[in-house]
């Protein structure tokens, strides 16, 4: 080996002060190997056990599912008259009933001409529900969600013209490359390395951000070209004005949004729309679930606990079980007559619920494909649309459905629900004009669904604020005598299928534990 | 507006020493719009033009196609049995025939259970290729490129253990920023600017390298987690030893490989296979097309070029056009007799091709979804198998074909080429076993396709040096009497589908010119 690792561990340390990082280290800095997937907990034989499960959504049916495989008696009520809860595809046809309006979707029909209003992607690393996903049998692709070719827009920069994300990206990335190059070269004169370890640090920067020989950013064939190579060499883009940059809001969240953790690549969706796997679901437990059953009140029945709910009729109900466990959101758990303990109706009503929307168009015309070049992924913009959706399903057919918004911040978010679903559709058109100019002509028949307004889930996904998640977290993992919570809100993985299948494991744990105590007793 | 746009200015220039940049740049930094794609040229009617095309490539069935189309007389000699060239999927019962092998794959069948010897993406900027998959009804999907759940290994650094692209990649990421943040303070030192812009800056590079409050940078979510969040929080992955990537060589090319041009998302690939392309137009142009007809002399024959060839029975033929396109190989070409000027033999003799080879495995079981969490994409090792391809099709069906090395450079490559077909199956798995140990036992019936040593073929792609291109290329460019040139190696996107396409309408262009040249003749 041609390099002094004692040499190199000094300018490292001196030039770029990541000593603290180092402390924590081991020393060869080899990563502990992350825990393999579990999978769901081994369950105890049921011995005729009772649970019943209130919401078929993915922690629901992912209860149903693992304790009927187990033996254990179990049903499930639920309020919609099908599976899925917010894992849901629209398809030609269907209905979006909100508290203050009804809209039908009236698209043509075709595999890939579907709208997910909820979750719209799986993660590589969400094991839980791919493993789900393997055992339905549920086909699974690749889906685009960090593109390159899409679109960045900020009303405040580069003269509110959108630029290419690859230009965006690698220009900044040049940038940083630059001036961390700067940093080596000066404390370089107060810590003297050998010039070959210098060297390789250099050629490391120049590497990182397309840096020329003297570790200046000139712009790269990263960020694109004006004119492409073809029998010709091409001619590179301008690198884009790090003073537009540092104007516009890009950097926040945008240009990193394909390194985080929920965003990387490898990026996947069911065939079909995301709905396959809630319908697929509950074709499976067949009559295990009763559709159109509301919950109306919870109680408490000695060590047991009683469920009232209306049927599809509008014929009370009541239901009776040691266990029940609950995953109605707490958006709309809060507004139930329940027999919960004072710290728990405290916790239920210190979360936030994020009022996501989107807009769906029917376009007769795939004109980010044809005339963009953009194949899947999102546009951002500084508007409220926030992102443009590019279907990952259907690559040049004839139509397509795009996802003209998708809000999720609470100012927009709220002035969008509470606008009538025509003028929902005009302003997101109106926004996406924008970054493709003349789009009007193409997209038609559009619908929207905002989650605050959408009956059974009263908002799109648990936000807990530092605090509640002190408090109230704990409290509602434990559960409130018969009663045990669950779903996406009960974990970490917030807004994410995953965050559902995991708290219906640790569910499915607790409920172990409570049947292997009960066989304990004399 | 909150900030000083004059104080960024300096702020920037000062401390990022990016002034040769902005020299060059317009005013608002606005980015030109990039010329549309144009398509193939118009040509003029051919009044009973005829054109022989050699070689039933993508070049060769482009020309084909869009002379055809035209109303001209084209006719195209293949030496295979088949079309496409080194577009091409094997499956089961296909034949790999090497100039000292004979191998034949023996895998099960099933639409994902193909191989892509040759090309195997297609970006979304190449719009001469896409634009003919549309027109001749290709399906397309997206294919999972740059991942960031694969593996980088490098026997150099950290203890040989092969590490997730998403630590390796994000840890590098955070370290450069902080080094960056250290050259905006020090040059505030010298260049007080106000507090709000400087603040402004540091947000920026907080963003980019998932810095902390004070501008270090302790690890981040996007590296990954040893314990990932469900009910509980998580933990963070430790962050990589930045020493130990200044050891290795990840980022010479491979850190940054998702952002290059050719390789950044969004990555499609036909469904079935990359050879549909080459199959669906085979089939189109029918006997337009001979197969297993070998040239084996161009000559000159006044103004026009007469080609002799073999048929599929061994006996000479002789075919005579006033315009020969020419898209064989450089590397077969320079072997063949023909009138060619002494300028174009040593133009052709100049170039040298890539000795790629790739090896494909059948799976068991696809240990790399089940076991490693990786859909798609793409792991790199520092030996001799330097990729490992993961297919994007079939997640999780039972089987899949793993691609277990894709060697390019030319030592590995020429060694690999001479090694018989048994070694090089033994010798890919042995350096598999580095980043899946165990995964012998699952792979199996390996087939390798090492380009050099294809017939027809003699390397996998052109290769220019800078004094070729200068000297040789725009001569071949201009053709040779009757003869014109054609294919990957007349572009400069050599390597890619795209290059021939490119080249081909270059060379339609030339062909529309010589008959619009004569026609005006008296």
């Amino acid at each position: 080996m041609s390099l002094s690792r004692r040499a190199l561990i000094h300018l490292v340390g001196h030039a770029g002060g990541v000593g603290a990082v180092y402390r924590t280290m081991a020393a060869m800095g080899l990563l502990p190997i992350p825990a393999a997937y579990a999978g769901p907990p081994a369950l105890p034989p049921g011995n005729g056990a009772r649970v019943l499960v209130l919401g078929a959504g993915i922690a629901g049916m992912v209860l149903a599912w693992e304790l009927g495989r187990a033996g254990y008696e179990v049903s499930v009520l639920e309020a919609r008259t099908r599976a899925g809860g917010r894992n849901w595809s629209l398809r030609a046809g269907d209905e979006i009933v909100e508290t203050n309006s009804m809209q039908r979707v009236r698209w043509g029909t075709g595999e890939h001409l579907y709208f997910n209003p909820g979750p719209a992607r799986i993660p590589w690393h969400h094991e839980g529900i791919l493993a789900y996903c393997r055992e339905l049998g549920v086909k699974l692709e690749v889906m685009s969600n960090d593109n390159r070719g899409a679109f960045l827009h900020d009303d405040a920069a580069f003269g509110a013209r959108p630029q290419r994300n690859a230009a965006v990206i690698n220009d900044a990335r040049g940038y940083v490359a630059e001036l961390a190059a700067k940093a080596v070269d000066q404390e370089q004169l107060a810590h003297p390395v050998s010039p070959e370890n210098r060297e390789r640090l250099r050629d490391f920067l120049r590497a990182f951000g397309a840096l020329d020989r003297d570790l200046v950013y000139r712009g790269s064939s990263r960020a694109g070209f004006v004119i492409p190579p073809d029998v010709g060499q091409g001619t590179l883009n301008q690198p884009l004005d790090l003073r537009q940059l540092l104007l516009s809001d890009f950097w926040y969240g945008r240009m990193e949004f394909g390194e985080s953790h929920q965003q990387a690549a490898t990026m996947m969706q069911p065939v079909g729309g995301m709905g396959v796997i809630g319908q697929t679901f509950g074709r499976k437990l067949g009559p295990v679930i009763t559709y159109g059953a509301t919950v109306t009140a919870l109680r408490r029945d000695g060590e047991a606990a009683r469920v009232i709910w209306q049927d599809m009729a509008g014929v009370a109900q009541a239901s009776t079980a040691q266990i029940v466990v609950c995953t109605i959101p707490l958006s709309v758990l809060r507004g139930i007559d329940a027999d919960f303990a004072p710290e728990i109706r405290a916790a239920i009503a210190s979360v936030d619920y994020v009022p996501a929307a989107k807009v769906a168009f029917e376009a007769q015309r795939r004109f980010w494909e044809i005339e963009d070049g953009i194949y899947g992924g999102i546009s951002w913009t500084s508007r409220d649309a926030t992102q443009l959706w590019y279907p990952s399903a259907g690559i040049h057919q004839k139509k397509g459905v795009l996802v003209g918004a998708y809000i999720w911040s609470d100012d927009p978010g709220n002035a969008f629900a509470a606008k009538p679903p025509a003028q929902r559709l005009e302003d997101t058109i109106t926004d996406d004009e924008v970054i493709h100019p003349g789009c009007r002509a193409h997209l038609r028949k559009g619908v929207s669904v905002a989650w605050k307004n959408v009956p059974f889930s009263n908002g799109a996904w648990a936000e807990w604020s530092r605090d509640a998640r002190a408090l109230g977290y704990r409290r509602l993992l434990d559960g409130d005598g018969p009663f045990l919570f669950c779903g996406e809100h009960l974990s970490y993985v917030n807004g994410w299928q995953e965050g559902a299948v995991r708290s219906a494991h640790h569910v499915l744990g607790q409920i172990a534990d409570r049947v292997r105590g009960a066989a304990a007793q004399p």
